[in-house]
């Protein structure tokens, strides 16, 4: 457990991409200035908190500082996750072979329509809400993708946390209160249109 | 058109959700700050690019701050887009009501299989991947959904710029290149469950 600020987790985050598409050997602060326009005072106070050796005269060693950041920010270990609220969204997810392979095991699905859960075709095992919590606890799953309908978003998040959830991605256009130490990323198409429109009218 | 630099654009975006949550009259840019951590003058700074009268000697008059900052991005002109590859994902957003609450009016969903097409129920018109350009043209749609396969992205996006879109929400989970002037916003669940899990082994 390592305490990261999170602006600095969210550029590492970004680093690990870059240098998954990088085809050098060694990389350095400036370099990755030019390519990311974070200073490389920024940049080298960011990798001053990855543990490992990827240092070298020439520059950081591009494979070995992208293993070291996973590492540290425990990206190399596979985590299971759930999906709640199977309508169409939830349920396109159940079918995305891309979270394996990125180390995410989807290993249950829930919605509280039983008859939905009976009619899905689905390569995950499905549940009824009611049992949430006790899969949730038998599984140690951390992770959950929020699909519900707006009006029960909230109150679905509360029944997640308390079963233990500790990071929701959440798909409902509301703003979740969640208890301190569970995380909560919004993922919301609307606002993309927006950022998107704006963006395009603005420039 | 203004000219806004994007950080700008991004806050005076948050800063419309939040108005629009409160339920006050007037508030003032530390006010602002205290709710949203950025600086009071970075507030007033973003806040000079935005035409209207909104001020007064107690504050900001929120509902009319709220509705320039909207008139200046643009967001209180319906916006037509299209959603482009119609399996799982792309289906499910076909039937999602929000947008049109939104101001967003999805006029037309593109696949590449004409039985695809035959075969789904949608409210919204589909058509033939080999039509886009003519429908996008006739249709003047700016904003498409990109919900292809990984590997037919790139092209895809191409043909959608050739037909004039200049904003894309991009699912795939591939890193589009796309001339000068078009905007793309990627929208990755693996790459929020990272930066959840991230964000949790790091706090």
């Amino acid at each position: 457990m390592n305490l990261i600020p999170e602006p600095s987790v969210e550029r590492l985050l970004s680093l690990t991409r870059l240098l998954d598409h990088l085809d050098v050997q060694f990389i350095t602060s400036s370099e990755i200035e030019s390519r990311t326009g974070w200073s490389s005072n920024t940049i080298r106070k960011d990798i001053s908190y990855i543990e490992g050796s990827f240092a070298s005269p020439v520059g950081y060693d591009r494979q070995k500082l992208a293993t070291a950041i996973k590492s540290t920010l425990g990206l190399d270990k596979v985590q299971r996750f759930c999906v709640v609220g199977l309508g169409r969204l939830g349920s396109a997810y159940l079918h995305y072979s891309v979270f394996r392979e990125e180390g995410y095991e989807l290993v249950a699905g829930f919605d509280s329509s039983v008859n939905r859960i009976e009619i899905l075709h689905s390569p995950v095992p499905l549940y009824p809400a009611y049992k949430m919590g006790e899969v949730i606890s038998r599984f140690q799953i951390t992770l959950a993708l929020l699909c519900v309908p707006p009006e029960e978003a909230q109150k679905t998040a509360e029944r997640l946390v308390t079963a233990g959830i500790k990071g929701i991605i959440n798909f409902a256009p509301v703003v979740l209160q969640v208890p301190e130490g569970v995380h909560v990323r919004n993922v919301n198409v609307v606002d993309e249109l927006r950022a998107i429109s704006a963006t395009i009218q603005c420039s």
